[in-house]
């Protein structure tokens, strides 16, 4: 017996599905499913059928009390996914905004009490309840934008203590906001202050007590390294990363963010699920990550707010066959912005990407990136009913309508959790 | 006898009453007059008094039903002015966006039906109705990003009966809406298709036609041309604006956009009220801005959404003392955007400028830009009760917390029009 209809989006301007992208996983980049007076209809919190207004609407069976939306001259996408964010921390920075444009440099910046550091500190301070408030903040923000999954790294702690703590509160915002969030554990962000001088024991601490003890508590999906010159070396993070996929993690890495060092090719060898960045991503890099399941993260947002030009190579990681996604980055220190729309927009501008390619890079792709291809970012019978409504006549407004948010409606597990 | 308080914001983290900038119209533009736990008293439309939150609070007498609001950890500015929008359109660009970043030229873009032709021809056939209605959305857009004075353009009609179209829409606006629109009178936007190669002929309707048209009707208070090669040359220019200027008008002026071509020399000789855009300035053009009264409009959000990295000389300009303003330049061609701090962002990273310099250029210096230097951009009893209350601690979150819109509510001559 066919379920009945809880909620019917009918009479859409716009639906984009994204099932043109499932064959190879959104490597089509191009296709989008577009469906012109389109309909989806949701049982519970699944998506029961999706396609033409007047089919859809002729056969599903409505629930009493069925929630029916008429969204004329709207675009309907798939609830979008930023599966790259730093959302846990306390205090923000824009004081050092301001003295990076002014041309500070790092340790000017650092010694009048910025940078990364003094996020560290607020973070280790702030109790988890409080930790809680300011992230809930951020955790909304991004649902009002649109974004129905979130990657979330720890990784402000810097000790096991303040590490489990931070990953405790993405684990009760994944409880309690209707927002589903994807934990990864980032004890290797940075060296901290009282390891500076014992950088390997820093290490060592991440692998034998950080790691077991994220594991022990099942507080991590995912393990992520800095993999940077004076970060962590190439051999640092594949020893953290191999200790991460022993203790049941699958495995992220910021790579060749201010250098090529190797970080793409690193995750490609490991069977990373996503390597995120690359703006200094070799062409050898490029070949493995398109070879490999390992989707590639880009953030234009982190270049844009640090005022450098420098951009990844998108189109060539496109042309290649890449899986490549967008996030927000979103932190306090390099992109402090919930906008994925915002990304969107730079996404053209900057990586000369299509509004097509972007829509894929916030749905499929990023599904793939969090380890969801096979259930998120797209609308299509049997998925979750994770939908977004915009107040826009042709999806291509997403990049080019810039700076406000453009979302009406956000739809989670056949919910309405947020409308405006 | 004192005049009762109708509205106290109390407690207000940092009250940026921007009164330090008074003194030389703006100039100062790093004096904010930033006042922390401060207040705002107001008396049916105006401001009664600004100070510190305990000061104010002990000596204001509350009227009935006076609407008492406590702001800690907020930031509360004078409602933001922006003095460079096209808000009079029907149809978006986003597929010429795409078109423009996949390369192709202007030619190939206006075949495929895109460039201002296209509004031109959708705005003629549109009815004042039609006009009004998509119109309004923009303007409320505006607001709801914190904005409470609009300059509006005409422009996008091209004949004498739709550009009065365009105006009485604005008119409209004007008296309908919870905003102040300032009119201005753009028939020397472009040549239309049928003037193609009567050039000359078109400004003679201008000057002969429209502006008397314009003028007998009272439909605008500033008369704008676009001063460029292939539009409309400086002599051109000069014609037009010196009739409007015996019509009644104030003077504004498109200058140095694509070219250096002498606009913003003609703009302060002819004791402009502004000149905008100015990419490419001269030296001279600096100097004599520098020395006039005329305000210097600069529009980041059209060279980023162009994907242009040429950017007007803002440091340059305050350096030598220019008055320098902010705009969105909301259009649906080159800046689809109705949000100022998204402006402000890209006026930090582009133009360097502080986000005190980015503030005065919204507020007070932007009061200059339509006129209303005397009477706007500032929290001061006397003055217009129009305010913005933003989520944010610190100011300087402006520019930092980028794509994102931080309002938190918009009060228009003492009454809360925008909320959420």
């Amino acid at each position: 017996m066919q379920k009945k209809t809880t909620m019917l989006i009918k009479n859409i301007g716009q639906l984009v599905t994204m099932q043109g992208s499932v064959p190879r996983r959104g490597r089509f980049m191009n296709e989008i499913g577009l469906i012109t007076n389109g309909a989806v209809a949701v049982a519970g919190d699944e998506i029961l059928a999706v396609g033409k207004s007047d089919d859809i609407v002729g056969r599903v069976e409505l629930a009493e009390n069925c929630d029916v939306i008429s969204a004329e001259n709207h675009v309907v996408t798939p609830g979008f996914i930023d599966p790259h964010t730093h959302p846990v921390f306390v205090g923000t920075r824009e004081a050092e905004f301001e003295m990076r444009l002014a041309g500070k440099s790092y340790m000017e910046i650092a010694q009048a009490g910025g940078g990364i550091r003094s996020t560290v500190r607020q973070v280790r301070e702030a109790t988890g309840e409080e930790l809680y408030a300011t992230s809930r903040k951020t955790v909304a923000a991004l649902l009002a934008h649109g974004v129905t999954s979130i990657e979330a790294k720890s990784g402000y702690g810097l000790s096991t203590e303040a590490e489990l703590k931070s990953l405790e509160v993405i684990r009760r915002l994944n409880e309690l906001e209707p927002v589903d969030l994807y934990p990864t554990f980032l004890g290797a962000h940075e060296v901290p202050d009282e390891y500076r001088d014992h950088h390997k024991e820093y290490v060592e601490l991440v692998i034998n007590e950080m790691i077991p003890a994220v594991a022990a508590k099942k507080l991590a999906l995912f393990c992520d390294v800095f993999c940077e010159d004076g970060v962590f070396t190439v051999e640092e993070s594949r020893a953290i990363l191999t200790a991460a996929r022993k203790a049941g993690m699958q495995l992220k890495l910021h790579a060749d963010e201010l250098k090529s060092t190797g970080g793409a090719e690193l995750a490609a060898e490991m069977g990373a699920i996503s390597a995120d960045h690359l703006m200094f991503i070799s062409d050898k890099g490029i070949e493995m990550l398109a070879a490999s399941q390992t989707a590639a993260v880009l953030l234009p947002g982190t270049s844009f707010a640090l005022g450098l030009d420098k951009t990844a190579p998108a189109r060539t990681m496109i042309e290649k066959g890449v899986i490549v996604a967008l996030a927000t980055d979103c932190n306090p220190g390099s992109s402090m912005t919930e906008s994925l729309a915002m990304i969107i927009t730079l996404a053209a501008l900057k990586l000369k990407m299509t509004a097509a390619e972007a829509l894929s890079a916030v749905t499929v792709n990023a599904a793939c990136a969090i380890g969801q291809g096979e259930r998120l970012g797209r609308l299509e019978s049997g998925l979750p009913a994770d939908i977004a409504i915009w107040d826009m006549r042709d999806y291509r407004e997403l990049p080019y309508h810039y700076g406000v948010n453009l979302v009406e409606t956000v739809i989670k597990n056949g919910k309405v959790v947020v409308t405006r």
